[in-house]
């Protein structure tokens, strides 16, 4: 049973240009790891239990608003740019507007930014924790950095508490040589939508910031908390792509070490990519250079082949991808061996003990256990059924020029290489289909299916070829030619 | 219009055999970035705008002359290796045999080194810029380190003009602590190669020290000036491949930074290699380990997928490359998609919106708009008109054993799977290939065209085949082992 | 002729089970750069001429032994985790069980760890030698470090001898200042069984220590000497998995350094990984993520494309592996060049100028001078003369459904586009195999075989078909659409 917790709001700034980004994407849709910045920012606020989330929109609104479409937040656009603390304000307002019965009881508000993908909700927990075992009105979370040249300085009181945050271009040089930096992320109790209401917009600038609370709050009575971050680096935003790639090498080795902690082996952490939506089991071994992606899956004992991609995958333990295969929202069955230079495509269900090769690709194909297709084939829209030989070559033709069709092919059954078979086809159990065939009848259970032309050899065809083209074949063909010459 | 600028002529050093190399080519010829060390420096000559280019050959000369043949460069062969000041006079003396009016003309003359590839033409248009302004009569091109050990040290006097440089071996500690070091660039008037006449070997290596035109300036009234790097790596040289991998990832990182800066996305910039000839639009986006060569240029929002290579080839806006793919000498029209697995080989030339999908080969291929061909094809020296449908497994079977020939597919044909279409041959528009079929005669427009064999079904063949072979099924097939015993 | 040199016996202490790797593997079985961690101190072992080598295994001792069953080493079995001294008399006592006329005989010991990889033969080469050298009866292996905390410290005495070895928790401050630290490696004289017996367990722990050897040494009146490594890294253990990926990094930089020296040009030594086993000649090229293992050579000149993973593979000089190319147990002749995307399997073997291109799998194969195979084919358990063509598409079907067949095709072949070649078959030399045929019998010497239906075009078929599904084609193929209208 869990105690009573006030309900959380969350405001996430996200409406700004990001011009040194180049780009026609707005700034916090740049995706950092997998997922676009601003969706780092939403995840946190759910993992924390947000009661509502709030979105700020602005440059690229549209975009933004339909990229974040399925995740349950309320969009505030803030048609001008007027600053930050107009910004909390959009988000307070559309709160209020949206959900007026919630937004009046009595809940804390958390400011997020769309653009610092690497703070944990682990960190925002904690700050909370603090936040409510001291009964807080507002608590800023801070950061100290050797050098914080370019932040606002966290001016603490003889008790600790904040008493100022300074601006870099308003600092004294004792106060630009404190280290403890304002990121900009505040918890604050349910007077914060209606003190940012008095945020002015008195100053050079004419822009309303929303560090002005801090002022008002102590204009309130008020002390600010400040709840320190052990790891500055979690609140590094992103500015351009170069900012971008360095958030992805941080995320990276966060992600890489714990699950290395977790008993996975990196041949290579620096060249291996795994999103954090991915689950690996112990003893799972990756080469260089994979990637893992999306709701992926491997149990234990898996091992990936280097350079290999996996994506939305279930791959079962001791599950073997070779070098060079790329699967997307397939499922593979214990013990099978895939690739190198394999392919599976969504809807690919492989049994147990199911053997894929190179060059071999699959889609919406269930391959039951035991089932063979070891080089050069495609299966499309098929369910083959356990300890099936698909040959070398084999084209499952599922596609008639609008259509897809799927056939069906038993069990024990052996498919000649270089076979053809067209769709919509049923093959029976231990069928035998001749290499080469083009297949377009159905193959009863234990019958032979031969579709292919009967061989003839035309005897001494050859030198009659290869003579009318004599002076290129001396030229490119020294073995040929002598064989011209020899018996001619 | 562009004020007068005196002439400048540039000799380039590239006699030297780099012994640490351990390698058959001459040092100058290992590539960095995909070219030649010296290619570097004659690449920054001709940024410079310079008027002629003399590269002065030793260790190797034939390869080093063969490998910039194209370049229009003066070669100047040093038979003897005697020393810098040696060399230069070669270069010099080369330069005034083969082009003697040019050569008598007041030109300034620069000195580089075909080892030295990470120098900016940036950097020597500042440096030339400086040169002229101050009406210089020789510059030294110095760097910066903390500790320059191994450097010569350049010694200024009261003014702050070069006095004296001091090797390693030659330096008080006083000298020895001065971090300033001679990069060996000179930028001089032209009366260069007159002093360089007067250099001696009146040396313990008795050797001709390039050096030396300092004290000979300087005897004739001059002052010498320094032009000091801002980055002293762009003077690094290298001596190993250790070396050499050094040059490489400072290169590779200067570039990727160029990008990332104009709008380009490196989900790792550190396994991202660019070659400097590359153009890559806004919004481009690149997946780790691509490779990207030669005459490359995507158009904005491109993205290649992981470890894909892309040489000498177009994409335009909105290509999609799926990782590992291999594309050579290609044109790519807008939004179509290619790979994974895909290799498009010199002469592919893809309209808008074609699909090509994995383990699928072309050459000298023009494929119309909106072209499929999803698996397992080789499509050589073919035309394909739009819409047209490439079935899995066809073969544009182009080569009689000495010969290509080219073929020629209508629009909206639908070639079934596993069709080979045997060259020269026609097809016509809205014909259509059935599946398995050898195409050796032309197709007629509107016709179905079927070359295979007819199917037969053989009840009971497979219990016969297996029955002969029933201990190997049981030990290896135990379903069809059951499905044997259990009619049987 | 060498000296008489007193055998020396290794014991490697390997029963550890490495909590932190959490994994069902035990800790000195995972594998650092290809090779279990306690097969890196076996092979040192052996390098160092060792006559007899113990491996004492505790955790995972069955695991342990069967990995290292083939390596001709004594296993000691240490039943219970007693401490360092109990398993190093485990260590001796099974060496005296098992050879007990051997163990009689004066040798030294030397006590090594299962876990602790970089340690290389000639630092402990140079370190036997210094034990003989100053007639040493005990030798300890020690590092420095800035801050060794954690590690058990050196104290010397006035001659510069140990004195004493001082764990973390009981250093004063002036001995926890101390750098010098004890790396656990001992080397001593014959007596070393028989003082390993007085080691007691009078401690907190109640273990057995190695470290009171020192003691019991100093006690029979000899002096214990150090060897210190210069590079500490030599003696750098791993706990975890991250510690693990550290160990593979230092080791891959070492090798890639060595071949660098060696003459070889990595594009990206940072993502070249090299198996210690693999030797490769002056101007080899390895471009970025070539992975390199087992008993691999390459001759002088070879160049290895990106990403291309290659095993147990001997190619001769000037071939050309381009890249995402896989050779397992392959021999590649002399300027051969193989892929893009090829795929070489065991009993590959490759004579002069072969061709192999993109999508190709060869298994089992002996291809003759000049054979071609340049596209999407299968060559398996095949032996294929001089200059034959092998067309893309091509596949020698090998198996029947349980066994494999052998096939021979002749020099001078040409094998036709998307033919299958159906084993055992024999193609005489100078044969025409014309494209799309399935080879089931013989074919003579200079015979065309052709093994299709003949053609039959059906006029105006395609409206008929395409007729029938007019809104499916509307809606998805415009251009057809547009031709059904026209001309319907």
């Amino acid at each position: 049973m869990t105690a009573y917790r006030r309900p959380l709001d969350v405001v996430i700034l996200a409406a700004g240009q990001g011009t040194r980004m180049n780009s026609a994407l707005p700034k916090v849709l740049h995706p950092v790891a997998g997922r676009p910045m601003v969706s780092w920012a939403v995840k946190a606020a759910r993992e924390l239990g947000a009661r509502h989330v709030v979105v700020v929109t602005g440059h690229g609104a549209q975009a933004v608003e339909a990229a974040l479409e399925d995740q349950k937040v309320v969009f505030a656009r803030q048609e001008q740019r007027l600053g930050t603390g107009h910004a909390f304000l959009c988000g307070i307002d559309a709160l209020t507007t949206a959900l007026p019965e919630d937004a009046r009881r009595d809940a804390d508000v958390l400011v997020l930014y769309g653009d610092t993908p690497l703070l944990r909700s682990g960190t925002l927990e904690a700050m909370l924790e603090d936040h409510r075992a001291r009964g807080s009105a507002l608590t800023i979370l801070t950061g100290e950095l050797p050098d914080a040249t370019g932040y606002g300085r966290i001016i603490r009181d003889a008790q600790g508490d904040v008493e100022r945050i300074v601006e870099q271009k308003d600092a004294t040089p004792t106060e630009a040589a404190v280290g403890e930096f304002n990121s900009g992320v505040y918890l604050m109790d349910s007077r914060a939508g209606e003190l940012a209401h008095r945020i002015g917009n008195h100053n050079a600038a004419g822009e309303y910031y929303l560090t002005d609370l801090l002022g008002l709050y102590r204009a309130e009575g008020e002390v600010a908390h400040a709840f320190k971050l052990s790891d500055p680096d979690e609140v590094m935003g992103a500015n351009d792509r170069a900012g971008l790639a360095e958030l992805e090498t941080i995320l990276r080795r966060r992600i890489n070490a714990a699950h290395m902690a977790g008993g996975v082996t990196l041949h290579d952490p620096d060249t291996t990519r795994i999103e954090d939506t991915v689950k690996l089991a112990r003893d799972v071994t990756l080469e260089p250079g994979v990637i893992l992606r999306g709701q992926t899956s491997l149990g234990e004992g898996v091992s990936v082949g280097a350079y290999s991609v996996v994506s939305d995958s279930v791959l079962e333990a001791g599950v073997v991808v070779k070098a060079h295969s790329v699967l997307e929202g397939a499922h593979v069955g214990a013990g099978s061996d895939v690739g190198p230079f394999a392919r599976l495509r969504p809807g690919s269900v492989l049994g147990e003990g199911v053997h894929i090769g190179n060059f071999v690709e699959t889609k919406n194909a269930r391959l039951s256990a035991g089932v063979k297709a070891g080089h050069l084939a495609y299966l499309g829209d098929v369910e083959i059924g356990a300890e099936t030989n698909v040959g070398a070559g084999t084209i499952v033709a599922n596609f008639d020029g609008v259509n897809k069709h799927p056939s069906r092919i038993g069990a024990g059954v052996f498919i000649g290489s270089n076979s053809t078979i067209i769709a919509p086809r049923t093959v029976g159990d231990a069928a035998f289909i001749a290499a080469g065939s083009a297949v377009h009848e159905d193959v009863p259970e234990g019958a032979m299916a031969v579709a292919r032309g009967k061989q003839r050899n035309i005897e001494g065809w050859s030198r009659r070829y290869w003579g009318g083209m004599r002076e290129r074949v001396r030229q490119k063909l020294p073995w040929l030619s002598g064989w011209l010459d020899r018996e001619g």
